[in-house]
């Protein structure tokens, strides 16, 4: 785990409903460890959506949704270094459970975030947000990992 | 593996370069084994793109592009029923190494298909284009896996 400045921007993933695709999780825990030497981050799996939303406190939060707001790895690395610019000081992304997540929880959103117009399998929908921050990561950096 | 009809459409699924993510490796293989119960699939690697291309024949070929074509999975699953109404033999989808396809290959595809506008890891849009595949599957046959 790298050592992280005091005040920086911290990453909180959280998802709803039982994990069952084991290498998914094997894929996410290499992703976090790959993220956490750029910006510290959480990962955290809840039973309810209600148990998922109270422990959002203050952070922005970033629901997932197929029908949110697209962004290819360029612009989508932009979006989050704007988020470390503004001083944020916690950025939550929230991935619903198979059916996805109610409308009313949609509406309570900061921000509607879309990976693809396909409904991905939500563990998958994890791996890929990761993989995206990760890329993220190293692009801010300028390191060779996206070409 | 499950018995298939004489005439029934085939998938076959084209990547290049080093897979070197071993989980997503294992997800593959379960979409392929779940697949595999409602069309035959083949999944193939090749060390360069030539050697990829060659292997296409007359194969309806599908080239996997950020900037191609978006569907929902839906539309995704009419579309690959589009296929199988009209006898396409063989279905094939190439997934690009990490720096994706020179612009020369892409003009030879007969589709361009975009899983998501973000540069996916190119194991990890193996698994995502498997997860719809059989998603597709399921709500061709209304089973209960997409909700």
């Amino acid at each position: 785990m790298a050592l992280h400045r005091k005040g920086q921007m911290k990453l909180q993933i959280f998802s709803v409903g039982k994990l069952s695709l084991k290498p998914a999780g094997i894929l996410v825990e290499e992703y976090a460890q790959r993220i956490s030497h750029y910006l510290p981050i959480e990962i955290k799996n809840f039973k309810s959506m209600e148990a998922m939303w109270q422990a959002i406190g203050g952070s922005y939060h970033v629901v997932l949704d197929a029908a949110g707001k697209t962004f290819d790895s360029l612009s989508f690395a932009k979006w989050l270094d704007g988020h470390k610019i503004r001083s944020t000081k916690s950025l939550t992304f929230m991935i619903g459970p198979a059916e996805g997540f109610p409308q009313e929880f949609k509406a309570k959103a900061d921000f509607l975030l879309s990976l693809s117009s396909m409904t991905l399998q939500h563990e998958l929908a994890l791996v890929v947000l990761m993989e995206q921050i990760y890329r993220a990561c190293t692009i801010l950096k300028r390191e060779p990992y996206h070409k």
